[in-house]
């Protein structure tokens, strides 16, 4: 299970301020914390501050970098030229956060992968919207793979997101995305599915116990890569306790690991 | 999603003492917080008090029915004897916990399912023992379901119980367990799945935490009943939120309904 590391968001207001404020120790001590809880990426996204986006990104990365070398970081903007701006500036394979099968957003993102290896993400959407159903969803997700092995892309690098709907909206919204996940995996041999959670339980209350639970039930159909907050011990509890059932933590390890550094939380 | 609530068991220091000094109003309440909380049934086990275990069966019986003549009963004891000399006295229609398919077991539990009308856990276990793969539960499974429509069972009164191993014994147990589920429901359409939750977790820490992520992925496997502490919030919780993701519970009602009695907990 890659987890993706959802936290250095400026949509998030502790976030926002520390780049505001060009606070690299705030930012460096965040990521710091992710990848104590298992971070595997951290995604970087700045689109909230739409008049200094690219400026803010360049800061994240650079402070981010100094302080972890090693890290791989994710690089989220719905603008490809955001992303175009940025690329060269990661020094680890980025993972792009994402490109979609809408036709002029494809286009314009499809360049940025013949610069440099990277990562991508890819949302199961094109032209006519979010899919309405999960045949839908695997048109798209066909499509996206042809498309991106054509430009050279081999197929590990890449990471399907199914695109979730509120179960309040939709009440087979998670069946729908359970059944896209299980065929993603089974017809696209090779291809990573990917997903954010909260989507799944917007309208309702206590959401992260829907997120959790859904979490699980994901986790079962095939998804490999998650979209999410490693300091919320709960849900990396539930993500943990389901990979030992799922077979995926031989001997327990990394469930009783999280255990003895007080990172499960029952 | 049919909830039997577990704790009047007095394997339970505190039920094991409501019986022994005759506390009916401490037995009484226990019962109506668990309705309270959600369950359908109520389970009632004295097998613990071996001695009396009649006895106290026969007492709770009375003290339960008394305070809330509506409650449907699940008697439970390993003892076909016991199971026989209370049956009578058990108003509606009750659940007998448990059958096997062992010889003898089933041989003596077997007359008491013509004396009258009773739904019936079947545990999937024969002489040979515990089933060691799913192809062995489901062998088991469609052997007791043959034996018990033979002596003029419906299926919609069958409650098979899988039977769970502890996931830190054996890694495989959890996904042998959904397998078993899956193709129960499919193959012996009409019969129910039933289990305890908490051997899956036996040895591991933190094991509320991997017996919510089960109970959600036995849900998903088409588990529809479940025997379990009503009271506990968290696993209530999960149970609620999983039957949203599910489609099991329209415009979100019940799950909105025990959000509002501060009886979801996040």
């Amino acid at each position: 299970m890659l987890i993706v590391g959802e936290r250095i968001n400026t949509s998030r207001r502790l976030i926002n301020d520390g780049v505001a404020n060009r606070d690299a120790a705030y930012i460096q001590a965040d990521v710091g914390s992710q990848i104590e809880c298992g971070a595997d990426v951290i995604d970087v996204n700045a689109g909230s501050r739409r008049n200094s986006e690219v400026a803010d990104l360049q800061w994240l990365i650079e402070v981010i970098q100094k302080a972890f070398p090693l890290v791989r970081l994710s690089i989220d903007s719905s603008n490809p030229d955001s992303l175009k701006a940025v690329l060269d500036q990661v020094e680890h394979p980025p993972m792009l956060n994402s490109i979609t099968g809408e036709k002029a957003r494809f286009e314009a993102t499809a360049p940025l992968l013949q610069v440099r290896e990277c990562d991508i993400v890819a949302l199961c959407i094109d032209d006519r919207g979010i899919p309405k159903s999960a045949d839908q969803a695997l048109e798209n997700a066909g499509r996206l793979v042809s498309a991106l092995e054509r430009l050279g892309m081999q197929r590990e690098r890449i990471y399907l997101d199914p695109v979730i709907q509120a179960v309040s909206a939709n009440t087979n919204a998670a069946l729908m995305v359970m059944e896209t996940i299980a065929r993603i995996r089974r017809d696209l041999e090779g291809v990573n599915v990917i997903c954010g959670l909260s989507n799944i339980s917007f309208g309702l209350p206590r959401r992260s116990l829907v997120n959790r639970a859904f979490l699980t039930l994901a986790m079962k159909a095939g998804l490999n890569a998650a979209i999410l907050d490693p300091l919320d011990k709960k849900l990396m509890g539930t993500l943990r306790a389901t990979a030992v059932l799922l077979n995926q933590d031989p001997w327990c390890q990394a469930y009783t690991a999280a255990f003895r550094t007080g990172r499960l939380e029952g």
